[in-house]
Formats: C-alpha cells, sequence, structure tokens
C-alpha cells in the first residue's frame, strides 16, 4: 500500500521513472509522469518530442492525456507525479484542472514554474531523487540541443 | 498583405475561426487558432476534445502541435491567435516558447490568464470579435457540460 507519498523510495514516483526510462530506450528525452487518484495510476507518460515529432507532448502532457477525458472532480482528488520540475506549459495544464499536489523528482537540473504553483495553492513535494538527477544530467550534457529545444531556449 | 494584425478583419482571425468553425463541424468545441510566423501560418488547429477524447489538445495546443518541432527563435518571432482567451494551460504553453504576442478573438465568454500573460510580457490584444462571442456563447449555452469539462469546472 502507498502510505507516504513523499518517501523518495515512493512506488509512483518509481512508476514516472520507468516512463521516463521507456522514453529515453525510445530515443526519448528521459522524463517521465504518472497521474495517481486515490492510490491508483489512471494516466501514464514520457516526453514524447522525438517519438511523435511533438512540440506538446512532455511527460505530464503525456501522461494527462493518457488518462483521457476526465471528470474535474477527479483531477482535483489527484496528484500528479513527474520526474522533473514542470515547465510553464505542465503547470498551466496543472492549474487549468486544479490538481492540488505535484511530487517531483528533482529541481536541480531545471527549475520550472514551481512557485507559480504554490502561489495558486498547489502543494508541490520536491524529492531531488539522485535517480532522476542523475538522468537527466547525463541525458542533458549528451544532448544539449534536443534539451533546449524542450524547453523553449 | 497583412497589414494590421489588430484589425477586427484581421484575415488571421478569420483562419482561427474557420478552425473553430471546422471543429464545430465535426461535433466538437469550436475554439480554432493559428501560429503566425513573419505574416505566415506555420501551425493551424482546433479543439479536438471530443474528436480525439483528449484532455490537452485545445486549440491553441493544437496549433502549436501541428506545427510541429520548430527551434525557439521561430517561437519568439511568432504571433499566436485564438478565437478564444487562452485558459491556463496555453498561457503556459505560450510562456514556454516565449511567443511573444497572442490576439484573442474574445473574452466575454471565457477570461483566461491574460494578466499572467501580460505581467510575463507578453503583448495581448483581445478583438471582441462578435463572431467568436456569438460561436461561443451559443455553444456553451447547447453544452454547458461538455464546456465546463473543458476548462476543468
Amino acid at each position: 500500500m502507498h502510505s507516504n507519498p513523499i518517501l523518495s523510495g515512493d512506488p509512483f514516483l518509481a512508476e514516472a521513472i520507468a516512463e521516463a526510462e521507456t522514453g529515453h530506450a525510445e530515443g526519448g528525452i528521459p522524463i517521465g509522469s504518472v497521474l495517481v487518484h486515490q492510490g491508483r495510476i489512471i494516466g501514464r507518460g514520457h516526453n514524447r518530442r522525438v517519438q511523435r515529432g511533438s512540440a506538446i507532448l512532455h511527460g505530464e502532457m503525456d501522461a494527462l492525456e493518457n488518462g483521457g477525458r476526465l471528470p474535474a472532480s477527479v483531477y482535483t482528488q489527484s496528484i500528479l507525479y513527474t520526474t522533473l520540475s514542470p515547465c510553464a506549459m505542465c503547470t498551466g495544464a496543472i492549474l487549468l484542472y486544479r490538481i492540488p499536489h505535484v511530487i517531483v523528482g528533482e529541481n536541480i537540473t531545471f527549475m520550472g514554474e514551481e512557485e507559480l504553483l504554490r502561489s495558486r495553492g498547489v502543494r508541490v513535494d520536491v524529492l531531488q531523487d539522485a535517480r532522476c538527477i542523475e538522468m537527466m544530467k547525463q541525458f542533458i550534457s549528451e544532448n544539449p540541443t534536443l534539451w533546449n529545444e524542450d524547453i523553449g531556449v
């Protein structure tokens, strides 16, 4: 059972990391995400910029998309896990659907819009998970141009 | 030629409206968008919640997605047209890609995150186009539940 969502050994973070690893194995950017509702994963995904030539399928967006059309009441009782601090676009999606809690693998390699989320009442926990940090550090050092494209730089 | 982008008879707004009408004819939510770079449409789209069972394909997101992977320098020289004031998600995408100028058909039926955009330096022009207003008024009155789902309510 899922007892404490902010432990670094969190099984849902492990699922988000598994998504990131799947993306990396596909030749993509290693960022993954899961949407959790009442202890159950209802959407999961990973960055698909490379795989689908996508400008919008960041990991969090892909998890939301794969979750399908859901009533507002589901989002407002859910937790979004992501291996990396959410960018402005993913932050906006979290705000649109009023997801109240975001658990972030790390924000060392990229600092997203955590302050905006908090200013709107979203709880943001950052785990600084060593595996997430290492995964992105290695990816960015090997693929700086692709990484910059993904964050609009 | 495209001489003054903030005239209500703007041909690019007309293209965004055409996208909205296409979406409506497909049974979808009538919101459309075009991304314009140096006087040329490089991405166009419409809301596909109904058509694709999508939680993320708002009109603006669809236009960005259909524009494909682009260098940061293209976005930062582009104008995004949308028939309706952009929600938090679409606002976040605009901020991610640092699109400097957004032209909005109307914000009477829905007020999006225009203030957030302006606070980050984005120019936002709202045309209050009668056709855009009427299109959304009619849609919302006929489909209140679907509309609420689209804006996370």
